[in-house]
């Protein structure tokens, strides 16, 4: 099958699954590059749904669902990892360009094919088993201590099917839950790291500077980029360590390959083939965001710049504080966007759309600047207010933080 | 009547009249603050409404199609001024919020009333003088010599409209054809430059820098950010000269004020009330975008940093070439845009999506950077490229600046 333009604009037509905040901002990168994305959205009231002017209603579960997003398309791509493999073999044999093609892709789907790949790659990653029974855990235990992390393969996000387990006991009821696991040691840590390429089917390969992901109960809060005070050794072998990986995997688009960094060097924690959370501050800070550059390798275009746009540039979710969920009391969503508007005019705003729930990323945030404290806190207070509605805090926080 | 807010998302629902260009980029912006343009379009198949969730399709001369677009809209604004004044009156009595609103809106749409505004106000404008027949042009000649340029008071842009006249025949029969004209003197300027500000109901204003306009063939052909070598006393009059004149008209939301520079200063050429082209520089080349300020200033947001994120920023439109009309036999656009990002791949391009016609505003292209001769060299030649598809010239150009 030929490559589907579209007779209109005589420009490609790029299908993405899913209809969550990373089509919702691919759909700005589209737009400057002549195109519109095509959305497969489970719901008219989907974050992308209500900005694309090209919406499928359908469930990426089912077959015809993703082939009516795909007819016409000049390729399908993902915001999520959740399109089972079968359909995305279908769609690659009914003749779609599938990107990242089901082979790579599976290795964001299930951690346990990442964790065989990375071993026979010899690429530096926690000590791990496969535990289908309690004495797996429990032989494994015997060799790294307790406690050690319990993953489910498949399906996890957000720290969603992950848990730190202290005895055979809780393990037996994971197991009994979950059926086959994967165990994995706890790591000593120092902090998390995302390493970011984009690679097309030509086999280019753009790499961004690593940055430090700072997670709260296991949703990641903070991006600060570059990752402060990474030396620069390490940083390199960061990045060559995940162009490897997309190497090796043939991922085509954007690789999010979230780390540990250890007192010994870098982990691999897990892969995402898609835009990602740690990429968001590339929008501004960037020469090319993730969203762009995404676009231009499932396409097989030459990618762009990474540059960063200024010496430090900080990304802060905005999560639905425990506040805004149908009890809310505060100031209505609006005039919170106006007080963050006035106090904060040179932080970008991201708002996705969603309805407000607790604990949900409902936006985010970007500051840029030259010194990482300022802009650490500027991003954070601005965050925080936005979530809580609350102006005493945030600004105590930014006063305190502006102050170290 | 209240402000209506989107029942979804809780935040504004801009519509925009218009589904060019710029209502295309607004859409972008309105994406990042939680919104989704409204867009009344004449077509499906134009610029924005290829791109915008929420379009609707009818006249903007039409009261009852401005009615449909503005029912459950926070706001009503504009791409373009050719929405006549009673029609925008009709709305305003009917409880719809219009900004710009249709008493500022008209010294953008009628020239005459424009210079009227302007003699009263005392600002510096070209001598002219309103024209029903030969003898008034002939009065004016006598005065101000020959050549005079003859405008129509509506209905001009991107150099229609506007007639260099070098004797009575002439004028006359564009008087026979038009009816009443503008008469100005005709300008011995230096260039011509763009002080764009915004401003919000609330009055809060927000000022760029001074550009300087590059025209060719009356067609705006660059944009050099910031005007080079512009004194500061004269970049600062210019600014509060374009203020000045917001204020006085109660503008909302965007106001370009075209300026010509002269040996004595500026004289003020025209004004548009809504994104400009000479603006478009902003997306990447300020903090905060022309788009994103008309949506801020229209929803009596706070307004948002407009300072530079480069020392150097160049805008240079895309202009159909001869060749890119119907018997187009270059390389098709796809293949120009591969070549365009393999050879520039700092250089954010913008195609609006619209079919290839000789002289249409396809897209435009920003190059960032610290000097001015290597960044315009790049976003110029960047731009003919995309234009003509044209390596040889394209690139000779380019090095021939660079060697500059």
């Amino acid at each position: 099958m030929a490559s589907p333009l579209d007779p209109q604009t005589g420009l490609p037509v790029v299908a993405m699954i899913g209809g969550g905040q990373l089509s919702r901002m691919t759909q700005q990168a589209a737009i400057a590059l002549g195109q519109s994305l095509r959305v497969l959205a489970g719901d008219a009231t989907e974050s992308a749904a209500l900005v694309a002017a090209d919406v499928v209603l359908g469930d990426h579960r089912e077959l015809a669902d993703l082939v009516r997003a795909a007819d016409g398309a000049t390729v399908v791509t993902f915001d999520h990892e959740h399109v089972p493999t079968e359909h995305l073999r279908a769609l690659q044999d009914a003749g779609h360009r599938i990107a990242p093609g089901p082979a790579a892709l599976v290795h964001a789907q299930d951690k346990l094919v990442l964790r065989r790949a990375l071993r026979e790659a010899g690429e530096p990653q926690p000590a791990w088993t496969r535990a289908e029974r309690p004495d797996d855990v429990a032989r494994f235990a015997a060799d790294h201590g307790w406690p050690v992390v319990l993953k489910t393969p498949r399906g996890g996000y957000d720290g969603k099917g992950v848990f730190v387990v202290d005895d055979i006991a809780e393990a037996t009821g994971l197991l009994e839950r979950h059926g086959t696991l994967l165990v994995e040691e706890r790591v000593e840590m120092v902090r998390e790291l995302s390493a970011q390429v984009a690679r097309s089917p030509f086999g280019q390969v753009a790499v961004w500077p690593v940055v430090e992901t700072v997670q709260r109960d296991g949703v990641c809060a903070e991006v600060l980029a570059p990752a402060p005070d990474l030396p620069e050794a390490l940083a390199t072998s960061a990045q060559e360590l995940a162009v490897r990986i997309a190497d090796r995997l043939g991922v085509v688009g954007m690789l999010a390959v979230e780390l540990f960094q250890t007192a010994g060097g870098v982990l691999v924690n897990e892969l995402a083939m898609r835009p990602h959370n740690s990429g968001h501050w590339t929008i501004e800070g960037a020469r090319t965001s993730q969203f762009e550059q995404h676009l231009r390798a499932v396409l097989d275009y030459p990618l762009g710049s990474t540059a960063m746009t200024a010496p430090v540039v900080v990304m802060a979710n905005v999560l639905g504080g425990a506040a805004t969920g149908e009890d809310w009391s505060g100031a209505p969503l609006d005039e919170r966007i106006h007080h963050f508007m006035a106090h904060w005019p040179d932080v970008k705003l991201h708002w996705y759309g969603k309805g407000l729930r607790p604990g949900r990323k409902l936006g985010h945030v970007t500051a840029l600047g030259d010194d990482l404290a300022e802009v650490r806190a500027r991003a954070v207070a601005a965050a925080r207010y936005l979530a809580d509605g609350v102006v005493d805090d945030a600004f105590a926080f930014e006063t305190e933080h502006r102050g170290a």
